[in-house]
């Protein structure tokens, strides 16, 4: 099972009633963070996520509403009694952004692994059974979009396994991609697997314009999250100067993307009531939802 | 009048229900505020401070909690429309902690005047009625106590300008100190005055042990705002290794400064009532309050 949360959906200020723009993807107990603005620290024990679980933060841009919590993230990871290493990847300038914030957190009790990624180009990153790749967005600055995809283990048939006698006992080890040795007889994994399962996919969008590779990168994804900093229309020249999106630019790019399910986020401080414009978006992709702070979903298939 | 305010009253780490330790102190639309950690913007906010109306910031030392809201602060206020300077006032390292936590928040339409002051001995600095002052503290790094003193206007006498038979129209003008010419005459301020009034002084001090020094400092202040990390006895010998005060320090300080009221900030995150520790304050000094967020008061004498 893979929990996302979005401890916040606010875009540019943090107001008293709602959290700066992040999102928290759990499994089994190891926790990715996308993005970390002023406050976010706080959002995150609001909406119960485990901060001593986070072992991965992705950071979209350097705006300061999406980065400027860092120190005080960094400073009560590391007073949960966090040993073991925090990877952080973002766009080219990591390394510096990273040092002159935690001059006022500069003695931590783990290591920090930062991955600066060249903005001209996506890429792709690692770690157990999660691939992380980015996508160059088109903001004022360079940007990321992350997919966070999880595989999953093969599917096992336990009748096949049964045919063969194989004790119950065994069926986790195969089942991992193991051998068995039983009765004499080498047992392979595949003798009792029946293929693949699809991945699990969850995919980060924002601040951009809307982009024609961002189609692509969500292709298929379980859940979309993606910027909508209006709903309507006649705010659509002051967004495009601003180079944001609105509900319906996220709305197409997850039609033509073909996800799950679409959460709108990052909302203007001006748009009180965000969930008024839903129409705007679900007239192009019905499965939309206005996010708030703390949604959270359990992505099962 | 002069107002204050405490937008926040916790200390370490901002908490879902306590923000950090801060202090808003405003006369005739003119603020100045002492620190202002993760969220303290947010603060500010609920508590009904006007940010635009900042102009001075004094900080106390570059602990996280009681500076990593700088960035978003300043972005925030540039949004309010702010262009007139902003004067920040702090410890030695206060150019090199600005510059570096500004690098998410490059472009400001309004300056900055950066007063990095020695923190071997204290020191003072005027604007307008005000006088600001700085002592040093005795915590992990540097740290300065600040006390804010308004001047006030020297106390008029009408009766006495009624027998010179002035007109009431220039009164203002010699309560301000200006002279008048009136049928002839020179009249000068000191005929109507009848001396000086005391000024209003707000003491602040957090983080230190206690120290000597405090009682000359906050000397006779309306108010003294001072730290208690935890108010049971039993915390000396670890508020003593952190370098950190109990309520009964604050109240002993109090006490021989002479103070008019004294309010507690600066709670420890483990202490969730310390509402409940206020007898070991008021046994010592009785006008003590322990403070919230939010507590206000109008210092009129």
């Amino acid at each position: 099972m893979t929990e996302v949360c979005l401890p916040g959906t606010g875009g540019m200020v943090p107001l008293p009633d709602r959290w700066l723009t992040c999102c928290w993807i759990e499994q089994q107990g190891c926790a990715v963070l996308i993005d970390c603005g002023e406050g976010t620290q706080i959002a995150l024990k609001e909406a119960d996520c485990r901060l001593s679980r986070l072992d991965t933060l992705l950071i979209t841009h350097f705006h300061a509403d999406h980065i400027a919590g860092l120190p005080g993230l960094l400073l009560t990871l590391g007073n949960s009694g966090k040993t073991s290493p925090l990877t952080i990847i973002g766009p080219e300038g990591l390394n510096s952004i990273v040092t002159s914030l935690t001059c006022i957190a500069p003695a931590l009790p783990f290591p920090l692994e930062i991955l600066e990624k060249d903005s001209s180009h996506g890429g792709e990153w690692h770690i157990n059974n999660i691939k992380i790749s980015w996508l160059p967005l088109n903001h004022r600055i360079p940007c990321f979009g992350y997919s966070v995809l999880y595989s999953r283990k093969p599917i096992f048939n336990p009748q096949k396994a049964a045919v063969l006698g194989i004790p119950k006992t065994l069926y986790k080890t195969l089942h991992d991609g193991n051998s068995v040795m039983y009765n004499g007889q080498l047992i392979k994994p595949e003798t009792v697997l029946d293929g693949q399962r699809a991945p699990i996919k969850i995919c980060y969008s924002t601040d951009t314009l809307p982009i024609e590779a961002l189609v692509e990168f969500a292709s298929g994804a379980d859940l979309l999250i993606s910027e909508g900093m209006y709903g309507k229309e006649e705010m659509r020249r002051k967004m495009t100067d601003k180079m944001h999106m609105l509900f319906s630019d996220s709305a197409k790019i997850a039609k033509q993307a073909d996800v799950g399910l679409l959460w709108l986020t990052h909302f203007s401080p001006a748009l009180t009531n965000p969930d008024e414009q839903l129409d705007s978006a679900r007239q192009i992709f019905g499965n939309t939802v206005v996010a708030y702070d703390g949604i959270r979903a359990n992505i099962v298939k």
